[in-house]
């Protein structure tokens, strides 16, 4: 029996999730789909909303790990801030869960997928759906983008116990 | 016995609170101050550190409304994804709770207390310090921010008050 990691890719509108089940150097895919809130409840229920979903998905997968898309810098940052609410709930609810996570760069997750940074959206699903031996690629985008996640994390966790690092790189 | 207001200047590093207490016009000072965290802690625990005060501050002041400082455009987005992070875990904490709130920009906050966006904080605070009859300047900023978002919510609550709008802004 292989652990589980859960991936997600933070929004206040749309957030994506993915688990997968990492055994030695095996990837298998388990799950993945978005969360979606609608502007008309509010940011109060929206926000209470996602918590609940995150709360579900550790609840029914049992994680030991995550692996989050987080947005250091980015170019529109009137639509970076409520992402980043979405993120610090999502943050929160991981924490009070004591589940341990990595938070990784659009890059890094094109990286850990593709080998590249520059990749294209459709090649980073497509190596999705070979990695994971999918009939078609994951979509939508941000459970794609989850799955990355998800990845990203278990590659980080493989080093960090190869090399005997104990901590996580929360920041 | 007038009603409470809280009002806060979201921030992981640094969340200023303020409690004032409304009597038909008059505005009174009841609490302010700042929830600090430490970088160290790693982000987890610092944004459930901030959720746990926020919950203290509510379980001691009781207030039936909230006004939170809130960042729609930043000039500098790197700064303004970890005050996001925090205010989403701010807006759970009192959707949880019940309180509504509403959301005001830092020239909203300023126009609200000294008349004019283009006020200096130093403006702020003496008009703060006015208008509570203090015999300081409420410091710090962070604090006196938040005491200027509970003015703002005050000035909003009664305007819909008269209006006889029944919706909060919860954006």
């Amino acid at each position: 029996m292989g652990k589980r990691i859960l991936g997600i890719d933070p929004g206040l509108a749309f957030t994506g999730y993915g688990v997968i089940m990492v055994e030695g150097f095996r990837y298998h895919h388990i799950s993945h789909g978005v969360i979606k809130t609608q502007a008309k409840n509010g940011i109060g229920l929206r926000l209470m909303q996602i918590q609940e979903e995150i709360q579900k998905l550790i609840e029914t997968y049992i994680p030991v790990e995550a692996g989050i898309e987080s947005l250091y810098f980015y170019k529109n940052s009137k639509s970076a801030i409520p992402v980043a609410q979405a993120s610090g709930v999502i943050l929160l609810t991981l924490a009070r869960a004591g589940i341990p996570f990595g938070t990784y760069t659009p890059l890094e997750l094109k990286q850990a997928v593709v080998g590249h940074g520059k990749a294209e959206k459709r090649q980073v699903q497509e190596m999705l759906k070979i990695l994971f031996n999918m009939k078609t690629v994951p979509e939508p985008d941000h459970a794609a983008d989850a799955l990355a996640a998800a990845i990203c994390q278990a590659s980080f966790s493989a080093v960090r116990e190869r090399l005997g690092f104990h901590e996580l790189r929360n920041v």
